[in-house]
C-alpha cells in the first residue's frame, strides 16, 4: 500500500474533487491542511511542495501531483477499480467533457482569488462578486442541465447509474453554489444527481464540513 | 477513414488546440467556421450542433465531441500514433497538469466573453481588460516557467523532446498573449518551447492566420 498525502483546504472545490476520488477508490491518506484565507498556500513551506502555490497537491508513489483532474486521471490509471470513467472512448469523451465544462468554465471564474481580484481591481462589492459568481455558474450550468436532460446516457448519475468524474466535478461545484445563493432548484437534473451523490458515503466524507480544518 | 468535421473560429485558443492535435495525428477534416464576434456560435444552427454554444466541437465517428482537452484525449485513444501523452502514468500526470494549468487557470479568465462581461459589468476599459489578461497570464505562466525550468523531464518541449498535449496548450495561449502586449521574453523557457513548436508544420498550420475564416 502506498503512502498518500493530500494537501488540501476544506472549502476548496478542487480539493473536494480529489477527496471524493480518493474515497471512492478506498484509499487512505494523510490530510495536510493549508488555510487559503490566511495565504498559507503562498508560504515557503507549501511552495516547496507545489511551486504554483495552489491546492490540491497529492503526494503518491514518490511523486507530487498537481491539478485536480490530472490527479484523478492518475488515480484512475493506478487504481482502476471502481472506475470513474466509462470503458468506451465515446463515454470517456462525454464524461470528460461534462467535467471540463465545470472545471474549465465555471470554477476558474468563481474561485476566491478571482473574486478578490475583482474587488481590488474594480471595487466589486460582495453583492457584485456574488452576481459575478451566479452569472458564470448559470452560463455553463444552464446548458449542462439541457445536455444532461436530453442525453439517453444520463442515468442516476451524469453517465449511467454509476458515479464518476463528471459527478465529482458537479458535486464540488454545487456545494460551492450554496454559498452564493444559488439554489439547485434552478437545475432539476443537476439537483437530482447531487442528491444521489449525497447518498454515497464517499461524497459525504469529502464535503468541506467533514474535514479536519473545517471552520 | 472516418469523416471528421471541426467547428471552429480562427482565433479561438481552444480551437487552435484541437487543430494542432488533428494536424499532428495527420487527420484530414472539414473546417466549419463560426464567427464569435458576430455571435454565430449562439445561432440556432450552431446550438443544434453543440447546445452549449461554444467552439470547438468535433464531429467524428458519428459523435459530436465538445471541450478541447476531452476531444484531444479522444483523438489520442482513437489514433494513438504519434502520441500526445507519455507512455507512463507519471509522465501523463505531469503533461496533463501542465496542460490543465493553462486550460483551467489562464484561458478561462482571459477569453472574449469574460473580457466583454468585465466591460459590461464593471465598465472595464480596453486597457483594464488588457491588464486583467496580463494579470491572470502571469499568475500561472510565472510558476509554469519555474516548474519547467526546474524539472529534469523538460526537454526541447514541455516533456522530453517530442511535442504533446502541454505544448499544444502552451502554443495556443502564447499566440493569444501576443494580442495583449505580453512578449514571450518574460518567460525564456516558454519562449524557447514556443519557438520549437513554430518549427513544426502541424503547429504552424493550426495558427489563426492560416485558417479559412482568418480576418
Amino acid at each position: 500500500m502506498s503512502e498518500i498525502r493530500l494537501h488540501s483546504y476544506f472549502r476548496s472545490s478542487t480539493s473536494v474533487r480529489v477527496r471524493v476520488a480518493l474515497a471512492m477508490k478506498g484509499l487512505d491518506y494523510d490530510y495536510v491542511a493549508w488555510n487559503l484565507r490566511e495565504a498559507e498556500h503562498r508560504s515557503p513551506a507549501y511552495l516547496a511542495v507545489n511551486p504554483q502555490g495552489v491546492v490540491p497537491a497529492l503526494e503518491i508513489d514518490g511523486l507530487v501531483l498537481t491539478q485536480s483532474l490530472p490527479i484523478i486521471e492518475y488515480l484512475e490509471e493506478r487504481f482502476p477499480d471502481p472506475a470513474l470513467l466509462p470503458a468506451d472512448s465515446a463515454g470517456r469523451a462525454r464524461v470528460r467533457a461534462l467535467a471540463s465544462m465545470i472545471a474549465c468554465e465555471v470554477h476558474p471564474l468563481n474561485n476566491l482569488r478571482v473574486l478578490r481580484h475583482l474587488e481590488s481591481t474594480f471595487g466589486a462589492t460582495a453583492d457584485a462578486q456574488a452576481a459575478w459568481f451566479r452569472h458564470w455558474s448559470r452560463a455553463t450550468l444552464d446548458p449542462l442541465e439541457t445536455m444532461l436532460a436530453a442525453a439517453p446516457q444520463t442515468g442516476t448519475f451524469c453517465h449511467g447509474d454509476q458515479p464518476g468524474l463528471a459527478d465529482i466535478c458537479l458535486f464540488a461545484q454545487l456545494l460551492n453554489n450554496r454559498r452564493f445563493g444559488l439554489p439547485h432548484t434552478e437545475w432539476p437534473v443537476l439537483a437530482r444527481i447531487q442528491a444521489a451523490c449525497m447518498e454515497l458515503p464517499a461524497f459525504r466524507a469529502a464535503s468541506p464540513e467533514e474535514q479536519p480544518d473545517a471552520q
